[in-house]
């Protein structure tokens, strides 16, 4: 470690916390199911959209539930070192390169953002590039030109770390405070599923085997670089798992601390997320272990084909809602689960009772 | 049977439906795989996601595609007589019930609908009910007063039968003229699982015990009266296999055929269908036997949790796009995945390309 001893602060915080982090609301959740038994369907045939729907009403505190109003995609962007020594089918500077094509509106997370009600905020965490004539809100969060390569260095220093952190945890704020209701996890950088892959192998206690994919689609020579990186990745970080803040500057990057104090805070302020692919359970995984009641404020919304992502969530007991084979990353694969908690939210809510359509439950009349 | 033997015409109207449907566009189904290639993002990193796309593309005859301008559930209501024989855990009189719930927009059907972008139809084709005050629109295709109780006489006469058939024809007509270009089907009536699931069976070569489901919820007791009336269905309806509208006559019932001309002919004008569930699969097995190139038109929108539909599923060589374990029916599981066949559309049709966005592809820098 190249930097000093941990402020004392930041560990006090992480304790807090853990404390701060409440369960959704259980009596609001008993409602809902009540609720679900008086409309106008045979009990539990709506299936898991049901279950997704008490999960709605107990993470508003409110049953039925209202629709979402303010649906943000937080895309953290980021640069990896490890990208420039060919772990990716792509050269790092794509990252740059869709940072502005998102801004432009022309990547897969704005389509599907669009049709999901849905926006898309970016912030570069990490992008190895000036981003020159890139709107502030995009780089006022920014910590450093790409994060070390995680086989033989460390991404960040300490205090990077928690300055990321600290920063994912701020946008939340921003977000709750302008009325945000539901917010999404995306994530851009090229060689950031090394980095995922690494530390959910550290967290699950994985080899480097089990937790490997593709990513973008590497070649066999380097799915053999990405093989060896993660397993020196693997190695350094496991010394590292006490100290979530460590950790993530030892083996994550800038973008993942972000996104862990972003899905941490969320939490902390009782604000539903749905989590994307393998980066978004990487970041859960550190999450999880600060707080373990976080978990419960958010939703898988699909499984990746990376395999560290299956192995995330089900540490986290996390089901996801869709199985679609996605492995873009970029928040595609949470937009796309949106219209499903959009579609159990207004069942519940907007559904007629036996009662109100005059129809005959089982076992009973029509009750007019 | 009762009824006199079939006029030629609608045995010769089936042969020359499989005549008359053909493959969607082929070079259309290319040229959006090659688009696909040039979009910003990884190839393939969309999975199932870009098969869709192409399906759209090559049923639309377009690339890129457009965005779909009437989506229309056609909800095809039925009373069946086993019905009254304990098969099922709610009383008839709920069919017409549901059918004025629908009409006052309280279901399901209509929650999901409004959500999808979709307009609800509903059309009585054999409501053990007068439906007296509901509009002309509704009724005016129905063929009787519930259909007979197939484990011991048909559901309906051959005539019956085909002129349900070609009510399901009819609508398909109306629609597409009308404009509408994606199709999904639904479908009411306490007992309909039980003739779905004969149907599924004899089109299959399943024993009763393979294809049962619990259907909206019933009881021990009344499950074993549903397996012996699935027994002796599959037996009556077993002969009928090889004239597809006795078959539907025997052991179906009015929606059943309607159902069944209505895949048709979606698939004669070149219209796409989302299918629902288990009695969506036998109709459509049904449909697939008369036209072996239908199957082609028409997108699983997911999978219920009634074996028999599985099984449909398999025989078709359908994947679905969901599995949330729904067994309500009404259209609801179509409707569920109408917003994926919208984002599969909206990303083939709206991404920017490599070189639109100077963003480097593999292997070679940007454009620009």
């Amino acid at each position: 470690m190249s930097d000093t001893e941990p402020a004392p602060d930041i560990r006090a915080d992480l304790a807090s916390l853990s404390e701060l982090v409440q369960r959704p609301d259980q009596a609001v959740r008993a409602a809902a199911h009540e609720r679900q038994l008086t409309l106008t369907k045979p009990a539990g045939s709506l299936g898991r959209l049901e279950d997704l729907a008490t999960w709605v009403a107990g993470v508003q505190g409110r049953c039925p539930p209202r629709e979402f109003a303010r649906v943000r995609c937080v895309v953290f962007a980021g640069d990896h070192g490890i990208a420039r020594h060919g772990v990716s089918a792509y050269p790092p500077e794509v990252t740059a390169q869709m940072v502005r094509n998102f801004l432009a509106g022309g990547a897969a997370v704005n389509v599907l953002a669009r049709l999901a009600g849905a926006q898309v905020r970016i912030v570069d965490m990490a992008v190895d590039d000036d981003l020159e004539g890139v709107p502030d809100e995009v780089t006022r969060w920014k910590v450093r030109r790409a994060s070390g390569r995680i086989d033989r260095e460390d991404a960040l220093t300490y205090s990077e770390s928690e300055q990321a952190f600290r920063a994912g945890m701020a946008i939340v704020d921003e977000e709750v405070d302008a009325g945000t209701d539901l917010l999404v996890t995306g994530d851009m950088g090229i060689g950031n599923t090394t980095a995922a892959a690494v530390l959910t192998a550290v967290l699950t206690g994985q080899d480097a085997v089990s937790v490997m994919g593709r990513g973008t689609g590497v070649d066999d020579r380097g799915w053999m670089r990405k093989c060896a990186a993660v397993r020196d990745g693997i190695r350094r970080g496991t010394p590292a798992l006490a100290d979530p803040v460590r950790l993530l500057a030892t083996v994550g990057g800038a973008d993942f601390a972000a996104m862990t104090g972003f899905l941490l805070q969320a939490a902390v302020r009782r604000t539903p997320v749905v989590l994307d692919g393998v980066v978004s359970g990487a970041c859960a995984l550190v999450a999880h272990r600060v707080a373990f009641r976080a978990s419960d404020w958010w939703v898988a919304g699909h499984r990746s084909t990376e395999p560290a992502h299956a192995k995330a969530l089900e540490r986290l007991s996390l089901t996801p809602l869709l199985e679609q084979d996605l492995r873009l990353g970029e928040g595609t694969g949470a937009l796309l689960a949106v219209p499903l908690i959009r579609a159990a939210q207004a069942t519940l809510a907007q559904m007629a009772t036996f009662a109100e359509a005059g129809v005959s439950d089982r076992d009973q009349p029509p009750p007019r």
